[in-house]
């Protein structure tokens, strides 16, 4: 299942998943060099200095891989679009401008497949993170001292049988079920968002949540690449779930990466809510 | 189809729909006594001076109602769930404590089935607004100059075939798709907050609505109780549709309310959307 032998490169954006794949990584026995996006990743990972390139200088990019002659590229890490001055200073400056700018004119996900079929062009083999770092994924299984009830079961179910049936129309990574009833399906907003959702429709009196608390069952899309686009659970989501009121959340085993697993478990812990992987 | 003969009881909530109820009882040639909620319907409706009732007085209602003897009882327009100063109040002085707490203890929805459940357990027959004016829902065809291009027939079939499958799990009483994706699917925040929700994600840049626009379909849910939650739309829906940049809608043909049909199809078509009625 790994790639080849030889280095990891791991393109880095915000955050400490970038970090945490890297020593995943080397915990397999294998080298990982960190080339962070400027302004995204720290200068430093596990001590060591890490190469930086603008994001918008893809032939920098294109040129430190070169002389690293990576087994294989992963992407990690959170970026953000370029605002329209960025993109129109390296307009100014780089040779392939139409290229540039289809890539840029799309949303997020496209700008990361942009950056993956730009890379692949070149000779590199992009792969997901859980491909050289399996241990980033959620394991089955209960993480957490709470253990779902029978009716929070029910919920889950629920929410799986909702989300079997959304997913040939590329929605639902996430779906929020409460006592039954479906209180948040997950569109582009993102899982953080719809979790916010939760939380002011009890602020607003249309939703109370009954004695059962409520669920949030996550995912990857049927056919979701997810060498862009993981899905993840971490101590923010951990957070916004007790911001919602909610008891817990099931994340599919293998499919939803743990963002720093041993914080977001003891958040988890310390919270009272329950956290389980469940194979599809 | 319509209720026996006689008089039509228009329990009345905000808003201009128990107006338009009134006026299209009467113009089947029925009589439409309208008794407003206290602080909801205004004085006067059509120029007829409305009985009044407060809404925490369950008996002074059905004192009204059983000197009016109607053929039937429609509740109209909105109300909000009064606030426990007000809950407290009435519970010093009305008998049935228990009966009102469960009632009031529960979501909008349920406030209004309670409402229902008390006027049966009375005798009182309780229709849909739609049952006894069948002229306030929306017909089939378009009702705008503007109508759905090809591209967005094929988003309004992609809605439809979702709304198909999510429907018995009691969600989807709109969907909003541009370009082939998925933007929202609406759960207990109503069909403004989803639509919000859609400007919004155009604003945080997560979506980027192609030339072709979108669409929002709109329907009753399967199994809805359309004598206490009639999906509707008016001219805050246009405006709101506007905001989102989407192009138009399509609701069921004899399933949704067009509230104030007139200045909603005025909006429309100020603002170059197209407004469809489908049958389901």
């Amino acid at each position: 299942m790994a790639p080849a032998e030889g280095p990891v490169a791991i393109v880095a954006g915000g955050g400490r998943f970038p970090a945490e794949v890297a020593e995943a990584v080397r915990a397999t026995g294998r080298e990982a060099l960190v080339i962070g996006l400027r302004g995204f990743a720290p200068r430093r990972i596990a001590g060591k200095r890490v190469a930086t390139v603008d994001m918008l200088d893809p032939a920098g990019l294109i040129g430190l891989l070169r002389e690293a002659r990576p087994a294989c590229v992963v992407l990690a890490g959170a970026v953000t679009r370029p605002g329209p001055l960025a993109i129109s200073s390296v307009f100014s400056a780089f040779r392939n401008r139409e290229e540039l700018a289809r890539i840029l004119s799309s949303g997020d996900d496209r700008i990361l497949r942009g950056a993956v079929a730009l890379l692949e062009e070149n000779g590199f083999r992009v792969v997901g993170a859980q491909e050289v770092a399996p241990g980033v994924l959620a394991p089955e299984g209960a993480l957490t001292a709470a253990r779902p009830t029978v009716a929070q079961e029910a919920d889950i179910a629920l929410a799986t049988d909702l989300l079997a049936v959304t997913g040939r129309f590329d929605i639902g990574q996430g779906v929020v079920v409460s006592g039954g009833r479906v209180l948040a399906v997950e569109g582009p907003e993102g899982t953080d968002a719809m979790l916010d959702r939760v939380a002011q429709l009890q602020r607003s009196r249309r939703v109370r949540l009954d004695g059962g608390g409520g669920v949030l069952v996550k995912r990857p899309k049927p056919g979701q690449d997810l060498r862009v686009d993981l899905p993840a659970l971490g101590p923010r989501t951990i957070a916004k779930l007790r911001a919602a009121g909610l008891s817990g959340a099931a994340v599919e085993a293998g499919g939803v990466v743990l963002i720093d697993r041993a914080e977001t478990v003891r958040a988890a812990d310390a919270a009272g809510l329950f956290l389980v992987g469940r194979r599809a």
